[in-house]
C-alpha cells in the first residue's frame, strides 16, 4: 500500500501554469484502457486551463504500442474549459493516448495585439515584445532554417511599415506554425498518465451469432459429427450470420452426468451436459469422439470460413468428476473432509455433475498457465472467438492476466463474457479484457426500461469499456415473452436485438422455429438440449429464417446498425411504440426503427422526428424506405401517426433520406 | 511521464478475489484531499465483490497523519455491492482513510450451514468443514489464549449434542469475532490507495464574515486608525459576527495612483486602493502608518478575540510601482522592451497602479518562498484568517506549495478564495487547499438558479472539495438586484446568503444602510471605498442591524445553518417562492425556511413539505416556531399555503417541531 503524498513541496516545474484534469475517456485512473475496433474514432476530452488570462494551446498525443514517437494533434476548445480532440486508430492492440498544454504567449500577445489596435492604441512598444518572443523562439531553433525564417519574422514585424502591416504579419499562418514548432518546453504541462486503448477488429463491435448444438446436426436421434454439421453451414451462411457458436465439444463426464430436463441421474445411453466437461479420455483440449477427430474439427472451421463465416468456441472452466485434472492436479480443487472433491454448490442447491476449480488454491500460478494454454492450444488449431461460460465464478485476477496475455500475441482473438450477474460484475469483467458481453436485453420487456438500459450501455462510462452482445434465447433461457408472446414476440425480440445492438445472436434452431415450450415456472426449455439430443426438421417451410436474412441483409447494407453507441430515441405517444433513429457517424446512412413491443395487440400513435438534427429542411418533404417490406413513402411532418399489427407488420425499418431531391432519391423511384 | 502497466503479468498474490473500485469521496484518484471539520462526519463508500457466491467483509481503515496503526470499523452492504461506513475525525490535519476487503468462508459456511439446515440436509461434514476452518485459524493465533479459545470452539462444534446445537454455536458473536481478528491474511485485498482527508477548525465550515474598510472608521472624512477601529467591535460582535475582515492594511503605492471613483489620476490627498500595495517605507510586511503601528494591530486583534471575534487578512499578491520588491527582485517581474515594468492589463484596459508578479520567472522558488513567509509572518502576529484576493491570476502550483506547507504547521489557518471567475478554475482552487471560496450567489436571483446552483454546490465532487461562502455584496459588487430592488432585495439577499450557506458575509456599512448608488451600467458602487475614505453614522436609526442580530442568533442556535450540505428543496407552485428545509445531522434541529424572491411584489402560493421524511406522522399536526417574528402556528397538511410581502416578512424562518406531544413543544405554550 503506497501513502498518496497530496501535499509535495516545489514541483518539478514552478513555470508550468497548465492544469490537466477530468480526461475522458479515462477508466479507473487509467488503470484499464478503453475499447475501439479499427477504424473507429475516439475522441479525447479534457479540463485545461491556466491562471490568469493568457491563452492556452493544447495538443493530444497518440501512438500504437509498437511507435516511440508521438502523433500529434491540436485539441479545439469547446465551452467552459473543456477541450476536445479525435483520432482513428488503424492498427489492432494497444493505444496510449495522453495531452500536453502549453501557455500560450505568442497567441496571447496576437489577440491582444488585435485588441489594442482596435482600441487605437500605440503598438510599437508591442510590435517589439512580438518580435522578441520571435526571436527567442528562433534561439530555440538553433541552426535550423526555422530559425532563420523566424529571424526574418521578427525583423519584418518590428521594422513594418506601419501598425495594420504588423498586425497583419503577426497573423500569418507560416509564423504560427513555426512558433508553435519551437514552444518553450519548459512551460508545457504534460498529462501525468499515458492512458491505454485497446484496439479489436472490427467484428468485436459488429457480429451476428448464430448458436446451435452440434449433437443434434445428425440423422434423426443420432449424435451428430462434425461432418454433419457442415451441411447446415450454407443455410447459416444465408441467413447472413458471421459467428458460428457450438456449446463445448469436448469428452463429457459419465460420473454423476445429468438426464434429460436436468435429471439428477441420467439414464443408460443419455448424452449429459456438454458443460460437464471431461472424461476418462480427456478434458479441455480433447474433442468428443462422437463428433470426430480434430481434424474435422478443423475442416469445419475451414467450411465456414469458406462461407465468410467464423466459429466461436465455448470455453468453460470446471470439470466433470471424471476429468483427468482432477486427478493430476488434485491441488486446484476443493476437498472435503470425508475425501471427497467439493462438487458445485449453490447451497441448498447442488450440482453435482460439476467440479469447480480452487482459485485460492496455493498452487494458484499453474493452475492460470495451464488454462490459458488451453485457449492457445485452441487458437492454434484457428479458433479466434471464445465465448467463456461464466466466467464471473472464476478470480478476476485470472482474467487479466490470461486475456492479456493472449492479446499480446494474438490482437484479434475477441472474447464474449457469458456473465448474467450483478451489473458491476459484468462491468469489471469487460475492464479485464472481454471484448462482448452479454446483457440483460432478454429481460428488458417495455419501451421505458429498453430506452433505459439502452442509455446506460451508450453512455460513459459503459460506452468505453462494455460491448453488448444481444441475445433474445440462449439454451438457458427461454424468456416469458417468447413463452406467452407467440410468433410475434419472436419476430419483434429478434428485429430489437438485432438493430439495437451490433452484436447480436440467437440460440438458432429452436429459435427460427417459435419453439416456446418451457419448464413450469422457468425460464428454461422443455426437453432442453442441454441434456438431450433434438432432431430439427430444415425442410419444414413454417419459420422465420426469410425474416432472418432480411434483417441480417439490412445490417450489412447499413453502417447505422453497425455500431451500438449512435442511438436517438423517439418521443411516441403510446407507451407500446418504441421508436430509434441509428446514423452512422457522418450522417449519411439514416435509419427510423419503429418496434410495437406488445406482441398481443395492435398498437397505433405518433411518433416524432428529429427533423433539424437529421438533416431536414423544415416544412420539407423527406423519402422513407421501409427497407422489410421494400416500400416507399414520402413524409413532411415532425409528428408522424402509425399503427404496427404484431402478427403482420411488428415493426418497421425504414431508411430515411433527407433530401428529396437528391439523384440518388430519384434512383428509387425509377 | 509513466506508462500506465494496465496488463500485467502475475500479480503479487493471485488468491485475492475480492475488488474494491468506486471509492467516494476520492478526488482525483487521490491526488487531492477531501475536507471535513473536526467532528463532522465523513461517509465513505465503495463497490466491493469478487466472483462466485462467497460472502464478504469489509473494514473501512482510518488514521490521523501522526499515528501509524489504522483504527477500524467495518462497512455495511447497502445494495448494489456498494458498501459503507463512517468515522469522525476530532483533529485537525490530515487523515488519511483506505479499505480491506475479504472474502470470508467462515461467514459464507455459516450462512451456507443454515440453508442446509432448513432443507433438511445432514450436516456430519459440514460441521467438521467447519471445525477445521476454526481450527486454521487457532493456529494462525500462534500460542495466544486466542489459540486456544478456538480450539475449544472447534471441538465443541464438532462434538455438538445435535445439528441444531451446532448451528447455534456456530452463530455465537465472541467466535465471530475471533474469526474476523485472525482471517488468512492472503485473501484480504487492501484498497490500492490511502486516500487523503483535510481536517479543518469547525469555523471553516461555520463562520459569519464582517467586512469594513478601517481607514473609514475615523472621525467624518479623517483617516481612522486601528484605535478607532476597535470602537466598532463591540457593534459588530453584538450583530452576531465572528469574523471581521479588512482589506489590505499597507502602505499604498504613490506612482499612479488611482482617485475617486478609479479616476486614472488621484489629486493631492486622495488615499488611493489599498489593493496598490507597497510603498518606499514597505509592502506587505509592513502596516499604513495612518492606521498605527503593530502594537496597534495586535490590539486590535485582541479587541476582537475578547469579543470571540477573528480578524481576516486580505492577502494580495501584487506591487503598487513603488513596492520595494520591484527594486529588490526585478527577476520576479515582467520588463517591456521600454525598461518599464509591465502593469497589470486585460487589453485594451490597463491597470496601471498595479505590478503582477511573473510566475514563470526563472526564481520561482525564491519568488514561492517570499510570498509564503508573508502568511508566516502574519500568522506570527496572530492572523489565522487569509482572505486572498485574485488567487486565479496566481500560479495553480503556488497555492499547492503554500498552503500546503503552511497548513503542516498551522493546520488551524483558514483561507478563503476570493476567485471570481471560471467555475474549473475556482473548483481547482479549492482541490488546492482554499478552506473557502466566494461563489456566483451574488448573480443567481431566481428559484431555479439558486436550486440548482445549490444543487451543483452540495452534490458530489463539491461538496467534499468547495465550503462556499455567501456574500451578497462586496466592495467590487453591488448586483442588481440590490440597485433596483429597495429594501426588501437587501433584506431578502441577506437571509438567502445566511441560512442557504453556512459561511456567508456582508460587506457591511453599506450593506445594513441600504446603500444602492452605482456607476450607471455597473455593478461598481459609486464613490466606492475602494479609492475613498467613507463615513458611515453608526447613531442613525434607519439600518438592517436588528435583523441581521436576529437572523445570526437563529444561525449560532440551530445547528441546522451550521453546515451547508443538509438541505433539501421543497415544491411550491409560485416560482417566486423559494423553500428549503435544513436539518442537522441526526434532524433533531429541523428549520423551514420560505423566502420571497421578488423584492417588488407581495407572492402567495402553496408549499410542499416532505413530511415522511421529516418524522410526520400521517395526518398529525406538527408545530411551527417562527424564529424572526417569535410566533407559533400548527399546520397538519402537505401543502401550505402562505403569502410574503416583500416591504413586511420577505422570508420566514421556522423552526419545525414533527411531533406536537413532546415535552419541549409544551414549553413554547407555557
Amino acid at each position: 500500500m503506497t501513502t498518496t503524498e497530496h501535499i509535495a513541496p516545489f514541483p518539478e516545474d514552478g513555470r508550468r501554469r497548465v492544469v490537466i484534469e477530468g480526461v475522458y475517456p479515462e477508466i479507473d485512473d487509467g488503470r484499464f484502457a478503453a475499447k475501439r475496433v479499427s477504424g473507429e474514432r475516439i475522441t479525447v476530452q479534457a479540463d485545461i486551463f491556466c491562471d490568469g488570462h493568457d491563452d492556452l494551446a493544447a495538443l493530444l498525443l497518440y501512438r500504437h504500442q509498437d511507435e516511440h514517437q508521438w502523433r500529434k494533434v491540436p485539441m479545439q476548445h469547446l465551452v467552459n474549459d473543456r477541450w476536445e480532440a479525435n483520432f482513428i486508430p488503424e492498427e489492432m492492440g494497444t493505444w496510449y493516448y495522453t495531452i500536453e498544454g502549453r501557455v500560450d504567449h505568442f497567441i496571447t500577445w496576437k489577440k491582444d495585439l488585435g485588441k489594442r489596435f482596435t482600441a487605437g492604441q500605440d503598438l510599437e512598444v508591442e510590435r517589439e515584445i512580438g518580435a522578441r518572443l520571435i526571436e527567442e523562439a528562433a534561439e530555440r531553433a538553433g541552426g535550423s532554417e526555422d530559425a532563420e525564417r523566424l529571424r526574418r519574422w521578427a525583423h519584418e514585424i518590428r521594422t513594418a511599415a506601419d501598425d495594420p502591416r504588423a498586425l497583419s504579419l503577426a497573423k500569418e499562418d507560416e509564423l504560427d506554425s513555426l512558433m508553435s514548432v519551437h514552444y518553450p518546453p519548459q512551460l508545457s504541462t504534460h498529462y501525468e498518465k499515458q492512458l491505454p486503448l485497446t484496439v479489436d477488429r472490427p467484428r468485436a463491435l459488429f457480429s451476428s451469432w448464430y448458436e446451435f448444438f452440434p449433437r443434434s446436426c445428425g440423422p434423426a436421434d443420432g449424435h451428430g459429427t462434425f461432418a454433419d454439421c457442415e451441411k447446415w453451414l450454407p443455410e447459416i451462411a444465408r441467413m447472413g450470420f458471421d459467428v458460428v457458436y457450438l456449446p463445448p465439444i469436448h469428452p463429457i463426464g459419465r460420473i454423476n452426468r445429468k438426464g434429460k430436463n436436468n435429471a439428477t441421474v441420467a439414464e443408460e445411453g443419455e448424452p449429459g451436459s456438454p458443460w460437464a466437461i471431461g472424461a476418462e479420455e480427456g478434458g479441455h483440449y480433447a474433442i468428443h469422439s462422437e463428433f470426430g477427430t480434430l481434424e474435422d474439427f478443423r475442416r469445419f472451421i475451414a467450411g465456414a470460413a469458406e462461407l465468410d463465416m467464423e466459429v466461436a468456441m465455448d470455453i468453460a472452466f470446471q470439470c466433470a468428476p471424471d476429468h483427468p485434472y482432477v486427478r493430476q492436479h488434485p491441488a486446484w480443487f476443493r476437498w472435503r473432509p470425508d475425501g471427497t472433491v467439493q462438487y458445485a454448490e449453490n447451497p441448498p442447491k447442488k450440482y453435482q455433475d460439476i467440479i469447480p476449480f480452487d482459485f485460492e488454491t496455493d498452487d494458484w500460478k499453474q493452475l492460470w498457465e495451464e488454462l490459458k494454454e488451453i485457449f492457445l492450444y485452441w487458437i492454434g488449431q484457428g479458433v479466434k472467438i471464445f465465448r467463456v461460460d461464466n466466467p464471473h465464478t472464476k478470480a478476476f485476477g485470472f482474467w487479466e492476466y490470461a486475456i492479456g496475455e493472449i492479446k499480446k500475441e494474438h490482437p484479434e482473438v475477441i472474447f464474449l463474457a457469458e456473465a448474467f450477474t450483478r451489473p458491476k460484475v459484468m462491468y469489471r469483467l469487460a475492464k479485464l479484457g472481454y471484448s462482448q458481453s452479454y446483457t440483460y436485453f432478454s429481460w428488458r420487456n417495455t419501451k421505458w426500461e429498453m430506452e433505459q438500459y439502452m442509455r446506460e450501455l451508450t453512455s460513459a462510462p459503459l460506452r468505453d469499456i462494455f460491448r453488448p452482445n444481444f441475445w433474445p434465447n440462449t439454451p438457458d433461457i427461454l424468456p416469458e415473452v417468447l413463452q406467452y408472446g407467440g410468433r410475434p414476440a419472436f419476430v419483434m425480440r429478434f428485429i430489437l436485438a438485432a438493430t439495437l445492438s451490433s452484436n447480436y445472436g440467437i440460440y438458432g434452431p429452436p429459435y427460427e422455429r417459435f419453439v416456446n415450450a418451457a419448464i413450469p415456472g422457468k425460464e428454461e426449455y422443455l426437453d432442453s438440449e442441454k441434456y438431450a439430443i433434438r432432431s430439427w426438421d430444415w425442410d419444414d417451410p413454417d419459420h422465420m429464417r426469410e425474416l432472418i436474412a432480411r434483417v441480417n441483409r439490412i445490417r450489412r447494407e447499413n453502417p447505422a446498425l453497425q455500431t451500438t453507441w449512435n442511438i436517438h430515441f423517439c418521443q411516441s405517444d403510446n407507451d407500446n411504440l418504441l421508436c430509434y433513429v441509428k446514423t452512422d457517424e457522418l450522417r449519411e446512412n439514416i435509419l427510423l426503427i419503429t418496434v410495437n413491443m406488445d406482441p398481443f395487440n395492435t398498437q397505433g400513435g405518433s411518433i416524432r422526428l428529429p427533423l433539424e438534427e437529421l438533416g431536414v429542411p423544415p416544412g420539407q418533404p423527406f423519402l422513407l424506405h421501409d427497407l422489410l417490406e421494400d416500400q416507399r413513402e414520402i413524409w413532411h411532418r415532425e409528428w408522424n401517426g402509425l399503427e404496427l399489427d404484431p402478427h403482420t407488420v411488428p415493426a418497421r425499418i425504414w431508411r430515411l433520406y433527407p433530401r428529396l431531391r437528391r439523384e440518388q432519391d430519384f434512383d428509387y423511384f425509377m
